[in-house]
């Protein structure tokens, strides 16, 4: 039985409530990744990515298409995106780490847009000055996931407008303020910047094919709360001649506490990249698990590691097949108390953040390179 | 008593039915240009414009307080624009002959945009490439106007985005969809591009500020149809701490025909800058004048100047004080008869014609002269 406080509510502006997949893929309209779908991805990969495998990508829209064209000898090219409204946490990595993946093993181009008008439009007292800053910020973060510099756009849309605004206004003509207020949630008292933006959003799955003239596939991997944008992008492609763009969609990395995705408006539960790697242990060591109330319950019943936010960060991010199995067993066993556990995924964490620390710092001065320049094409 | 086809419509998109400026004034809360006001203005310029006396210009809002500025030293700067949807038609060149003569009298900066998405999303089957044709072939004739080209830059909208839009966004997130349905007549049925569009309007009365961060008095003369967006944008100017844009209005041209403005969607009672000086005889030849049934009627009863079309030219654009006087005089009179008065009409036309012509091929070679690039500043 839900309560209130449990709804399920995912848009683009707000996930909350427990999250049934299940019935996102229904309501959505999206297919579900299945064993079939997943092994025509690995007849190009070679091994199944662990996120692929573990569900974390879970569905798509037309992915078997766009490999079909792949075989044919059509490449594609990615997109995906972050609105820069505050600091980077490791739950935004997850689709990063895969989408670097898909680059890697299709040899994509990338555009990575950042939508540094969004949040400003969204919210009354969120500043451009602030939206600027956080907008550097995480473009540190996304070089310095290590994409291919050659093959790697960042658009952020401010320095990009006189782009993105040709394409933007060529979605924009189909799609009026009904479609909107339905898709969107919009109402009368909705500012028009605010309407007019999922046109921008929708801009990069066509900007490929509207900058070489020509017809180019594009895949979408993002989490699935940014569907809305794409479901009217594929309404507008057809009538300005486009493919409609692929999506997988991923899961939400829950936070360090009870339940709820990792979100930036709860630090304490949130680890930042820029989080010293002691802050970042104090917090594994804070997180919510799902241990029993005595060492001497959870030696004699176990514990639950599906409610437990710690399992959630191995799981996620940093145990490979072997390691999540073991754990998961030894945690129902009782075999593991969840003060090892910690201590074993703050010493990841640490060693993560050191590293990734260490890149962020070296992009400082590839950030330029990385910039989107129509003129580079 | 007016029936359906003479009710007054003035929006930006369509001006019709017989016009009543004073009910404009009434109805758009506008003030009337005095002879108080306008002796404001002949302090600073001498002597008063022909169109000032003539209340083509005849409507303001801040004229006062703009002027009250400039005379404590603080210089304002010239807004106008033009939606490039067909070729220009001389009605439009009487605005822009006003904005060159504010241009020389206060020595002011002139900011003139050119909306070129505009028809786009309005008129579904106006395309981009058309759009693009006219904001190239209607720039020329900006230019062959002479304005100072040290003073005056085109924005061309879709040239000039990235620097727009971030003024349009701040003047968006203050403008909701009530807002602009209420003032533009917009319905769920309008495309976002178009509900966003009145923030690009009216970026310009507030770029200078922007571009210079400090605030510039802006002075906005065009036709009064296009008020609606001053409205919103004055209402917005405190918002973002920036003055009102002060604007002052002028009226229609009317057309060669009987009634209405002149139009391109008219192109027999309009005389385009690109007519060859025959064609535009030949159409002030036929056109639509105030004159009697027979020779013999209108020497003994006079003719009417007050819905005759070639008078109306004569007194928006080709004649000065004395000649429009006693031309009056003499139409009434009956002393003068139709034929005559549309020999010297178009004569004066063609002569207009062939000089504007000649301004419009040397404007080829200035276009990029003029052009607005914010790293010009």
């Amino acid at each position: 039985m839900s309560t209130n406080n449990e709804e399920m509510i995912v848009t683009p502006w707000e996930v909350s409530g427990r999250i049934d997949y299940d019935k996102l893929i229904r309501e959505f309209g999206t297919d579900p990744l299945t064993l079939e779908v997943l092994e025509t991805v690995q007849k190009h990969t070679g091994t199944l990515h662990p996120q692929l495998k573990r569900k974390i990508f879970f569905s798509h829209r037309d992915l078997e298409w766009i490999l079909q064209r792949y075989e044919a000898g059509e490449r594609f090219y990615l997109y995906t995106g972050r609105g820069p409204s505050g600091p980077v946490h490791i739950g935004h990595l997850v689709p990063w780490i895969f989408t670097k993946h898909l680059q890697e093993k299709f040899d994509a181009k990338l555009y990575f847009q950042m939508t540094d008008e969004e949040k400003f439009l969204h919210q009354d007292d969120f500043t451009l000055e602030e939206s600027e800053k956080w907008t550097y910020e995480n473009a540190l973060d996304i070089i310095a996931m290590g994409f291919d510099s050659k093959k790697t756009k960042i658009v952020i849309d401010r320095k990009s407008m006189d782009v993105l605004y040709e394409v933007a206004i060529r979605i924009a003509k189909h799609v009026n303020f009904s479609t909107v207020r339905a898709v969107f949630g919009f109402h009368d008292s909705t500012n028009i910047g605010l309407t007019f933006f999922p046109a921008i959003q929708a801009a990069p799955a066509f900007l490929e094919s509207a900058l070489l003239g020509q017809n180019v596939p594009c895949l979408i991997p993002a989490a699935i709360d940014q569907d809305p944008y794409w479901r009217v992008t594929r309404d507008v492609a057809p009538k300005l001649g486009y493919y409609k763009p692929a999506q997988i969609h991923c899961r939400f990395v829950p936070g360090l506490g009870r339940g709820g995705k990792m979100s930036a408006s709860m630090p304490e539960t949130s680890i930042f990249t820029v989080d010293p790697p002691e802050l970042a242990q104090k917090k594994v060591l804070d997180a919510f698990t799902g241990g029993r109330a005595t060492v001497e319950e959870q030696r004699r019943l176990g514990a639950n590691p599906d409610i437990c936010s710690v399992y959630s960060y191995d799981y996620f991010l940093f145990m490979d097949d072997k390691e999540i199995e073991d754990l998961r067993y030894n945690c129902f066993a009782g075999n593991i108390l969840c003060g090892e556990c910690k201590h074993i995924l703050a010493e990841r964490v640490m060693k993560f953040l050191e590293e990734h620390q260490r890149n962020r710092e070296k992009a400082k001065a590839k950030f330029a390179e990385y910039l989107f320049n129509p003129k580079d094409l």
